[in-house]
């Protein structure tokens, strides 16, 4: 019995909470892939929604329940792509959505947060002090604080991809998940085990970034002190000690991929799959570049995640030939 | 009573058996494009599959009724994403494709049409002369020839994005379709009109490749010389006269736009809904961008039906800035 703090009859009631935008994504066959990675690469696409990220499965979830309890403001601390789902889900609820950012943020995302009439604030450090400020700015104010990977709804809004991915793929060996603070792959990480336990679940996270990566193999938390890589969705260093618990439970690797082999990736998924991502979205991508004997005739799922990027940094990054 | 060839029963049939991969496509508002725009405009994405236009769902249907039928081989005229769609759908039911495309037609979708096992011949002149030459492959080889546009199976697997509309759409206004041949101005005009014939739709097809929209005006076929877009994909000059008999029934209007404004909306797509598209996906955009009174204030759905392009020419479009 795979017992972490989700639950999948949860997950099940999840879906019909969440509005049906943001879910039943996406999920094809990229041959044109192939030839450079040598293994059957599947897309599961979460950008074709209006906040261009899977973050809206779990921001449907808080801010549906924020709006039956009757609470009328939330605050998070996002480094662009959690604040922007709950500013467009809190936004149709009548919530008052505040988002706590690192004022070195992709700009795209704060635009975006801004756009969607949610209240910004910036700190002068990185995520980490964003959530410390968000933890007070919750606690002086009196209101929800949504804590991403820690809050339950988070994991299990994700966990809703696992579902689809159990339900229409063909027979596939392995999925890649983006790791930061690990909603997505102890989300969909606890369905594919409960409900498809041969499917390898493998967790990607960038050198750069690597405290949960480190504390997954070493079975504790391990912080760092700074992070130093471009996929800005994935870059924590304090890792939450019940997330990690549920991570041990779920994956069956974590490894870790230089800056260079996402930015490979993101040119890949430009060059052969016609699609612009976000660093995050391309450490699948990247894990199969670095090991290609791993993978090597192997069916691969590659959860791309989010498509919010600086498009001056994109090209910077991939280059104007693509 | 809308009498066109279309059957809204065979449309309905038609999800059956199209592979679900190609179907309920992603529909979501991006609020991104509203200040450059002045409407709301919500995107009808028909790129996220294994042949990055909705090709697929005509294919589809051929490919099941050749097979039923036992026969081994299909050819066909294409300017690339039919070819590629028919491919797949060839492929995956044993039968023989055979491709007659131009010369200088889309060299990233000419690769793929081999890369998915089809023969691919090249003639020395434009679209209207790969018809010629299919038709003459399909009478010499006694097979199958499949007539984009002309044959039912292209229109009414078109068709199934219109019931994905009617059915999942929030209240919009206007569709915006790109017109080449007619198969998907058609299929989903058809549906629009029998279903909710309140919604406004509008065709829209490149100045240099006018044909279908002079002869939509003038009520009669009316060719032309030649054509002169990057609009590859809806490039003809001989429309098809059972074909426009039903756009006269389905359609609004018909309206022409200029290649600057093809390439702003690529460029618009790119910039705030991070969507690499090929010109023809762009035309809707395009409309708008021309007219922005017309459509000041509605809700305009523009489907986004075509992701091939060759990322050099992509570039040179659009500016590496993006």
């Amino acid at each position: 019995m795979l017992e972490t703090r989700l639950d999948l009859a949860r997950v099940r009631a999840a879906r019909r909470v969440i509005d049906p935008i943001f879910l039943d994504t996406p999920l094809y066959p990229c041959e044109a892939l192939e030839p450079a990675l040598g293994c059957a690469v599947s897309i599961k696409l979460e950008t074709a929604n209006p906040v261009r990220s899977f973050k809206g499965r779990g921001t449907e979830l808080v801010a549906a329940q924020l709006a039956e309890n009757g609470s009328r403001a939330v605050v998070c601390a996002s480094a662009g792509n959690l604040g922007q789902a709950l500013a467009w889900s809190g936004r149709g609820r009548g919530l008052d959505v505040t988002v706590v950012a690192s004022r070195f943020a992709t700009v795209a995302k704060l635009d975006r947060i801004r756009a969607l009439d949610a209240k910004l604030e910036l700190v002068d450090g990185d995520h980490e002090l964003a959530r410390e400020r968000a933890a007070a700015i919750a606690q002086y104010d009196g209101i929800r604080l949504l804590e991403d990977s820690l809050d339950i709804e988070t994991c299990e809004g994700a966990a809703t991809i696992g579902l689809e991915l159990v339900d229409t793929a063909p027979s596939f060996d392995t999925v890649l998940i983006a790791l930061g603070g690990g909603a997505l792959a102890t989300g969909v990480g606890h369905v594919l085990k409960a409900l498809a336990p041969e499917i390898e679940v493998i967790c990607v996270q960038p050198l750069g970034a690597p405290a949960m990566t480190h504390s997954w193999h070493q079975r504790r938390v391990v912080t760092t002190d700074s992070t130093n890589t471009i996929a800005d969705g994935v870059a924590g260093r304090y890792p939450i000690p019940a997330v990690l618990d549920d991570l041990l439970k779920v994956a069956d690797d974590a490894v870790l991929v230089q800056e260079a082999s996402i930015i490979a990736g993101m040119r890949l998924l430009l060059d052969r799959a016609g699609l612009v991502v976000e660093p995050s979205a391309a450490l699948g991508i990247a894990a199969i570049l670095e090991d290609r004997d791993r993978f090597a005739g192997r069916h691969v799922v590659t959860i791309v995640c989010g498509s919010n990027v600086d498009l001056n940094a994109y090209h910077h990054w991939v280059g104007a030939a693509g």
